[in-house]
């Protein structure tokens, strides 16, 4: 299998981004999220994307000039920022660094982002910052995407909604990304496109009923999917989503009342430093000693070791920066595109 | 049914608590905490409580006194405090204050708490900020307990560690309140003092077998609880299980390494002004929205509209204040225990 490599991979999507017209830091910015993504393993949200950031960026709606983002209100530390569509990775990321930035002073610091366009993967975010011993926080909605009904409807009313934090650690730090819905959108794409069941009953058919046929979802009536806790404990994950919702969105000001069209996302993003709390020592300490509480709690299959979150991507992550990153079939044709013909790809393979 | 007034309950759990040795200022929120439990309908969490505050005060490992709470860390939006297990409820509500009054001038204010005694009901606290049009937000875990398996072990090694989060909203305000377990603890405890079975099978027996029985988690070895997200999606709620362990005992410094014993918490407050954001207006207008989209999402069991998070809780509240609260009977028992006697649980029931 074809390994390609990261170094490689980033410059030559920044090359890409700069030619459409995205300023230089932008176009870095983005290409090294979305190859962190892949670094980690999640190839549905890392150079996949692309594609189709270029093609809203041909037609306008998503924007490539640091320019675009104005800070509405701001305290020492706290803001509103609105991106007005910029590309997603660069507005995170500066939002992240100006946290980072007032957590040092102050233990924490918050941003709220309205209209950005779409943030990638969000745990490609986290470790420069857990690195520095920082706490990362994102939560992010669509507003403009509906997929998820609330626990007891059959209608789609919210969008997975996902939660990452970045958790420092000496021997494991711990990179959680996980969406408020039993599965996401993505998973839901991929069985369809693949014309497989899904692994649970996760979504329900126009009517209400569990479905595990990715079809129902895509139904007239339109299906939706199910929260996290699924039918017996939905309504935590219900919770859980709303939470989300009003944390980016509400917040913002600017949601689904807005009807807004075409990819975005509302963003609350946020940085603890242990530093102004218990300590930087007493929280590596008590990190240390919970991971090891975890992978010493036994196997419920046997040669199945306790993984904490983030631990396999990390793992992963290793050997893809030393061996190259084996992309999907999907992942290729999709870069392919972006980077104009196989003879890019190729390209890029060169470790 | 008896109907006990939430006046005299409170003016009575008061007197008790004062009684105790417990400051007139402290008494008085803890009181008002545990009674608040009830008026939501978490009769777990509520007056059935104060007995074993009573028996914490008795043997001193309990506080009454505000002076225990030090202040070790401060900056203009967050501080650590050490409760020195205060009761929790005074000290909940002072970091949440606190964050209040810090919230309105710089966006978000934040607490962290070691050492706190118990802290009841997390739903409890979340009204009197919401109806000023703040968002408040606690995290709760003990590390003085193990209930929680980590997603793929069979050994307990965390506990149910719920997020509470209250949400303004005009027509109705949402008040999340939900652990990171399938159950609680109290759940499992409840199943298993009435003999009955769990409504799932959320609990693993000590070799890590599924069970909906809940002596399987009092065996030897121990049980465990599931995650929220069971075998299917539990590594989702492991990693948020995580996050609550992390942004409480980890940041405050105290938690499991420190091996602490007998009853008590470690906690996140956190206070959020949307007018530093998005603006009021805003923030309820998409609040409003979002709660009649999910109110006219359909319904999977005919007759059975969606609810919003604290929904049925406040509406049994406005009833209870103007009836009178109807205690289970496992409550009255304890209230008797508590306030001395039948004749005293019979005072309380005059509205």
């Amino acid at each position: 299998m074809i390994r390609y490599s990261h170094t490689r991979l980033q410059a030559l999507l920044s090359a890409r981004f700069v030619e459409a017209g995205v300023s230089n830091d932008v176009a870095e910015t983005t290409a090294r999220v979305l190859v962190e993504g892949d670094l980690l393993g999640h190839h549905t949200h890392g150079v996949k994307l692309a594609n189709g950031y270029l093609k809203d960026l041909s037609t306008g709606h998503a924007g490539g000039n640091p320019s675009r983002l104005t800070i509405e209100r701001s305290s020492p530390v706290a803001a509103l920022y609105d991106g007005h569509y910029l590309l997603g990775p660069y507005l995170v990321n500066h939002a992240l660094e100006a946290c980072a930035g007032v957590a040092r002073e102050f233990g924490v610091g918050m941003v709220s982002l309205r209209r950005s366009h779409h943030i990638a993967c969000l745990a490609a975010y986290l470790l420069p910052l857990v690195e520095r011993g920082l706490i990362p926080i994102i939560m992010s909605s669509d507003p403009a995407v509906a997929s998820v009904a609330p626990y007891g409807g059959t209608r789609p009313v919210y969008t997975p909604n996902p939660i990452a934090i970045g958790i420092p650690g000496r021997e494991q730090p711990m990179l959680i990304d996980v969406s408020m819905s039993t599965v996401t959108n993505g998973t839901v794409n991929k069985a369809h496109a693949s014309g497989v069941r899904l692994a649970h009953s996760v979504i329900l058919d126009g009517y209400g009923a569990p479905s595990d046929d990715p079809s129902a979802f895509f139904g007239d009536p339109p299906g939706s999917i199910l929260p996290l806790g699924g039918q017996a404990f939905g309504h935590k994950g219900f919770a859980l989503g709303l939470m989300v919702e009003t944390l980016t969105a509400a917040l913002s000001g600017f949601g689904r009342k807005d009807a807004p069209q075409g990819w975005g996302a509302a963003v609350m993003v946020m940085v603890i430093d242990p530093v102004c709390f218990g300590g930087r020592e007493a929280f590596l300490d008590e990190t240390d000693y919970l991971a090891r509480r975890c992978w010493e709690s036994g196997e419920v299959e046997a040669g199945q070791h306790v993984r904490l979150p983030g631990q396999a991507g990390l793992t992963r992550r290793d050997e893809f920066l030393r061996e190259g990153i084996p992309l999907p079939a999907d992942v290729v044709t999709e870069l392919e595109k972006a980077l104009g013909g196989p003879a890019m790809a190729a390209e890029v393979a060169a470790l």
